[in-house]
């Protein structure tokens, strides 16, 4: 695996994951989680554990990261939107 | 490219891609997408759009072809809530 490839991926990486915060940041200020899907996290979720793995069979590191992140804030999210309904 | 591997990419890349299908079918019939934060879709189509870059770079089809119907799905997004806001 190339490392300016890795970094690149990493970066790339960083950003999908920070894409969830403002989400999280809305729902927490607002406490109004109604026109989200519960789905969407859901999915996504599970989408994310497979990229995971892919990534982990491709020994990308970035994808591993990234993947680990968005989970974990779609995670949150679900809970975010049970507590508050 | 291991082609099982990119089978599961592409599976794992379909998954993902679907997550953002519920919410779009959700904000159509509710016409609200109040809760959504503008900023969820705009970061995640820049992030998916570097994904796409990486995708390509490291030849991996199943990284390009989520990522392009990711970032649609964010842009449709976006416009919804213009449109219902």
């Amino acid at each position: 695996m190339d490392s300016t490839l890795e970094l690149f991926g990493l970066i790339a990486g960083a950003v999908t994951s920070i894409g969830f915060i403002p989400q999280l940041i809305r729902g927490y200020q607002t406490k109004k989680l109604e026109d989200v899907s519960y789905f969407m996290p859901i999915v996504l979720a599970i989408g994310m554990t497979m990229w995971f793995i892919y990534g982990f069979l491709l020994d990308a590191i970035a994808i591993m990261a990234a993947n680990t992140f968005g989970a974990a804030c779609c995670i949150i999210l679900i809970i975010m939107k049970k507590k508050y309904s």
